[in-house]
């Protein structure tokens, strides 16, 4: 068994965003806004056929994250108690690695339009991957202790960024 | 704009898989093979609550992978066409990041027992992240170009890995 290797990865190319001091908590669906992963041109290639799944996942390198890492915390919106860090989406972890899946409106050249995505401008992408209905779609999934939260659907907008009046 | 970033990831643990010389391309569902994410210990705490969620997002480094990267590739069982590196979930990629969802079983201390994972033993963990429902659970995704071909539901049981004599 390999205790603790140490890999180095290198962006593909950046996220341009509209969100420059702070970023929503989950992407949004707004129209008005524009949300497109530029990839660096010598992967242009790699981009065939993607325009056929509606939509894609994108792995991000959260770069600007400084807050200190800890193992257990309290999510935005919760009083109710603490989570382990692998069970949030919080952007701080031993890896800080983020996962959005996003809808594509359009590919041009090395460019992908998309719908929201919850990140600052600038954002170093990883990589790629189509979203795969058989695959990754799962009907009899849940939202874990996000459920039992007396206010989960309340909750639910904010997870999901919809903006709301209450 | 930043260009070429380089970042350092550290493995968070490994993953204990049946599969030595080679694995399926896609989870298996096999109720007799086991297959266990163990962190290492000073991660324990960081797993505290996931247990309520029933599926998990599982980020590795496909370290064994030694292939020539190209841009468009020629999926295993498709003789259509090329598709781009980003149109496909091959493990020969710009960053060699894997991603698959799989079904919690128990989680016991550090060890998170879960359904079929598609790599090979002792396969590095980047990250362990809630699959949410609300996010993550597409109704409405397609499955791009794999829908277009021909035999595309024979092709789905390879995606899937579901054994069959066909």
């Amino acid at each position: 068994m390999e205790e603790n290797c140490s890999f180095n990865i290198t962006s593909i190319g950046v996220i341009e965003t509209p969100y420059y001091g702070k970023a929503p908590y989950q992407p949004v669906e707004d129209e008005d806004e524009e949300f497109c992963i530029v990839l660096d041109e010598k992967y242009t290639d790699g981009l065939r056929e993607l325009e056929k799944f509606k939509y894609i996942y994108v792995l991000y390198y959260a770069h600007l994250i400084s807050r200190e890492l800890r193992m257990v915390i309290s999510p935005p919106w919760t009083v109710a108690g603490k989570v382990g860090i692998f069970a949030s989406r919080s952007p701080v972890r031993p890896n800080p690695i983020g996962l959005s899946v996003v809808k594509i409106r359009e590919i041009i050249d090395n460019r992908i339009y998309t719908s929201g995505l919850d990140v600052f401008d600038g954002t170093p992408v990883l990589d790629i991957k189509p979203y795969i209905k058989d695959l990754d779609s799962k009907n009899d999934a849940n939202s874990g202790w996000i459920d039992e939260l007396d206010d989960s659907e309340h909750l639910a907008l904010h997870i999901k960024g919809i903006p709301h009046d209450y």
